[in-house]
């Protein structure tokens, strides 16, 4: 049975996107660590998207998002626990839209006070996925909000896979190709995205998706050629609890290599080289790239690897702690 | 009475200094924030000497003191409770020479273990100025190593002075002519070093020192003209609780403009915007020209503000409870 599934984004969506975003976000870095290429026998690149507006490369889909929005609108909303509510309320506020975030009232304090120093209304729901659905059903109800979503659209992806565009370039001017670029999947906005555009325009680096193994739906899915909806994420890196989204598995299924998943005991050890070695703050969802080089070694020896650094909001004294009982 | 001290360093030294350096140390980049700097009202630069070998500006001196040993060392030491230890057993073993470094035993963990990651020898002493003094002393009888002091030594200002050279360049390419720059001052090499620069490449740019209240030595020997040398300290900034140095003295009351001081509620609270806003972890020594530009604000409104982020080791988990208790 093949169920047509509408709105794919598809390489030249990514394109649009990057000239669309030209000049409204950052151009991040990519960073290096002797000291971290010494001890793991490769040659890491590190795209800092934690340097991105809003501290994320939420900013990214949610901007292209906004950028094409129906005409005569004049409100958009979401539902998110994290970095996609603070992007939505950043790209509204630079457009002069409202914007409302439906938010469940356990989110962490960092990602609440983003959204609101945003300037977007925050309506505080239940935290499961069905209140928030609800939720954002009866805001829209009442106020026409036009809905942004997460991660499965298909402006979203596009939007997002724009890093790749910029990987690419920021590699060939500095002279080489990488040999496998490495992302985290949580919703897989990212991933699909970067599996789009990395198709089109350097489709000899493989591009791998790395998750927690306490969230694994990603890597359930695509092996078994099934997407998994009924996961019970039970992880750190709480940006990659959702479960991956029906547009963004039907595109990292055809354009994606593999995914791997890695321990919580890894990402709190990337997250610690990466604070201590990098000095670069980024949040435990980010880690999870560096694990999963550190975890599945034999894949990367000897390799130019980009790991993307996914963002950098979190509430850090409740992350450090967790590090300091290690 | 003017009394004589020998080995003043010159701008001609720090110009040296960049020569010898070059190709062996970051060019550190210069860094901005948005948010920042309109919350702050003010344009600032922030210069990442935290993204320096070893984690710190130190990495500049100690490299610089290494490169022009006396013919046939073969070993250096050092007493240190920071990141000049880190430095100087970084900069020996770039050069194949083997180093010591006298720790009191109460060091933070994260630089007794750099200082052993880069090969040096750690001797450890009673956490007092006169025991760490006593147990380098007896190392150089036994050992006859080459004592490169943490900052009271013309090699060490020169080469913490090539980060002012840097800037100067940083800015020209960026088109514009800093109006000041801020440099945490403890022993003095970094703000000696810049304020020689200063003076010779950009006498027009002002050359501020900040200093934490609760160490506040610098402050009050500036302004009186005799240099105090008995203060208690009692700061978080742990690399700023060290007592101006008498070279350090001398050309600082030539080249600086002034010396500020900080609070520590100030410095907790630039630390935390430094690592929530432009996600770099920086320790909190780093924090005080942040901390400076907050509290001294009239000095920076509408200004281009260079503030040099001096470094990023530090034990994360203790001060994050600091930042939990606040």
């Amino acid at each position: 049975m093949n169920i047509q599934i509408p709105d794919l984004p598809t390489a030249a969506d990514v394109f649009a996107a990057a000239e669309r975003l030209h000049g409204r976000i950052h151009r991040t870095p990519l960073m290096t660590s002797s000291g971290l290429n010494e001890w793991l026998g490769a040659e890491i690149y590190f795209k800092c998207e934690h340097l991105q507006k809003v501290g994320a490369f939420k900013a990214r889909g949610a901007a292209n998002a906004v950028l094409q929005l129906p005409p005569g609108t004049d409100m958009v909303a979401t539902h998110s626990s994290g970095n996609h509510g603070a992007a939505l309320a950043w790209a509204a506020a630079e457009r002069g839209l409202r914007c409302t975030v439906v938010m469940p009232d356990n989110a962490p304090l960092a990602k609440k006070t983003a959204v609101a120093a945003y300037g977007a209304e925050i309506r505080y729901c239940a935290p499961t996925l069905a209140a928030r659905e609800a939720t954002l059903a009866e805001l829209v109800d009442q106020t026409g909000a036009h809905v942004v979503p997460p991660f499965d659209d298909a402006r979203i992806i596009a939007g997002q896979g724009t890093v790749a565009q910029e990987i690419v370039g920021q590699c060939r001017e500095r002279g080489f190709s990488p040999d496998l670029v490495v992302a985290p999947v949580g919703g897989g906005g990212l991933l699909a995205g970067i599996g789009l555009a990395m198709c089109a325009l350097a489709p000899e680096v493989t591009v791998l998706g790395a998750e927690p193994a306490g969230a694994d739906d990603a890597q359930r899915s695509f092996r078994s050629g099934v997407r998994v909806t009924d996961q019970v994420p039970d992880t750190i890196a709480d940006g990659l609890r959702t479960t991956l989204g029906l547009r963004n598995f039907a595109v990292i299924r055809e354009r994606v290599s593999d995914i791997v998943t890695v321990s919580e005991e890894g990402i709190l050890l990337a997250l610690q080289l990466l604070w201590g070695r990098t000095k670069q703050m980024v949040e435990p969802s980010a880690a999870v790239g560096l694990a999963a080089v550190m975890e599945h070694g034999s894949r990367f020896r000897n390799k130019r690897v980009v790991v993307v650094l996914s963002g950098g909001n979190m509430d850090f004294a409740v992350v450090a702690g967790l590090l300091a009982e290690r």
